[in-house]
């Protein structure tokens, strides 16, 4: 049910995402038009606009948490959804449960840059995060970097507001620390000014700062790119300019689209998750079910929870 | 002697700038060629990469630090650097002292946002903050839109990871209440991908999240327009569009440019303070010269003391 373009969208994208290997389950109300995909009935839906851990819990039966659950009891290998991003975080954490020592679950997300991509990890699961969240998140983002980008030892860096090591917040100050320490490829803090341009395999931050960063680049690219092309048609001159570049402009636009990915993985816990754009087109849809599948292909969760054990162990006091 | 480009750079843009109504004062190294302008001598300097409190202490008769103290006592009316942007704050504390009960001076920037200019304040001074402070980052925001952008009634919204109130970080949630509770013209939260748009006249965020959104946007700018250049070159038929829309993209380039303003102010002082980028040219130089003397002209000081002393009292029990 979830998406701001309604679960025709969703159904059109599963149809398209349909293969050999994949096999997508609908979950939603009765009835719905599934085009001939296999429908689990979910009586109930949550809003984009619910508060999530209530909403979780209030309504057991809804689209969301049913999803969730297919994968908990071994009826899917994954779950994707377009809806309400802390609602799923919620049911994700209710019903898959969260690794061993994994402190939280965080977003990564593959930014396209010029270079080539880099995980920006956590993209906005936790708007507080602590400095030893940091240091699991540039390990969950290096098994990402590794297992679904074939990069064979990923850099991971710090986002900060300066290069030097001294420069940034007391928590990028501490997670500095930590993420040298530790045995990761660390080369140290990088600036948000490089993200588009190719900053490192892995960029690590909170998720209120990976957010607001994700936000900014899709804003910034789609204000910057009509902007350009308002001062073209403002001329005859530049209309036929306009015309004559439109296939390179394409090219770009393909390239950034947040549809190329579709989605993110939600990762750290025992099942795997995809989360969704919320204005998902059916071509986002499709790619996100292929990120999934990809995913599982992979084994992403059994690499990370092999990943994770050695340094497991310590974070098992902090459940929280 | 500040800035990337050495001080000739300097000298050139303080040349451009002087002015019926400006009369630009140079501190620097004996000897150095002011092309005729009067020359405060300074015998050290702090680079760039100096450690901000530690470098201002040891090297009091630095150029930084002497030319803060020109408007501390009065021989200068606004300082102007390029330089170390962590040892201009550090400076202006010790020579220019905060205003009556300001909590944290904070770097206003004037985003040239499509729908006119936002303020984004704290772009930077202070990477850690408290909900306080970012509500007096919103009055000082709001004097700033006021007296140098000329708008009536600015409305003023909380850069955060969702419209609504309840989304954000602990640092935005308690900040949202205050702001809500005060006597500004708070219009709730904004997301980021608003910030190039337009999101409102002032944009309030703690310094880290401002720094890594100003270098993000800069960055993401300058990127995208430089992989879209070298795809219209990649085919004939590209290049000669290429050169039929280049009217076009210098205007956008040059409305985004950030020598246009060339410089923010550091608000909350006792003497104006204008920090230009590192990498400044003459003509950023000169148009920071320019910002400073309009911020003389309209006594934002004065004004900022004014608007600040009905909230002051309550913060003057926090000195730090």
């Amino acid at each position: 049910m979830g998406g701001d373009r309604g679960p025709a969208e969703v159904v059109a994208g599963a149809l398209e995402a349909r293969a050999a290997a994949v096999e997508p389950i609908l979950v939603g109300l009765p009835g719905l038009d599934t085009g001939g995909l296999e429908l689990v009935e979910a009586p109930d839906t949550i809003g984009m606009d619910e508060k999530p851990t209530e909403a979780v819990r209030a309504r057991p039966q809804s689209s969301l948490v049913v999803a969730c659950r297919l994968v908990g009891e071994g009826r899917a290998d994954a779950v994707v959804s377009a809806g309400n991003t802390g609602a799923m975080l919620a049911a994700c954490l209710r019903e898959l449960r969260r690794i061993r020592g994994v402190h939280r679950p965080a977003i990564a997300v593959p930014i396209p840059a010029r270079r080539g991509p880099s995980v920006l990890i956590d993209a906005g699961a936790n708007a507080d995060a602590r400095p030893d969240h940091l240091l699991q998140f540039g390990h969950m983002g290096s098994v990402f970097a590794r297992e679904i980008l074939g990069v064979a030892s990923p850099d991971v860096r710090l986002l900060s507001i300066g290069e030097e090591a001294e420069k940034g917040n007391q928590l990028t100050l501490e997670a500095h620390a930590l993420l040298e320490a530790s045995d990761l490829r660390f080369g140290g803090n990088v600036e948000s000014r490089a993200l588009l341009e190719g900053a490192a395999d892995v960029v690590v931050c909170d998720g209120f700062t990976g957010n607001v960063c994700l936000k900014l680049l899709e804003g910034t690219i789609g204000t910057l790119l009509e902007t350009l092309r308002a001062e073209i048609a403002s001329t005859p001159r530049g209309k036929l300019g306009g015309l004559l570049i439109k296939p390179a402009a394409r090219r770009l636009r393909t390239r950034l689209d947040p549809d190329t990915y579709g989605g993110a993985y939600l990762l750290g816990l025992r099942g795997l998750a995809v989360i969704a754009h919320g204005n998902s087109s059916r071509r986002a849809i499709a790619n996100a079910i292929r990120l999934a599948a990809r995913g599982v292909e992979n084994d992403i969760v059994g690499r990370l929870t092999a990943a994770l054990g050695a340094e497991a162990r310590p974070a098992e006091q902090i459940p929280s």
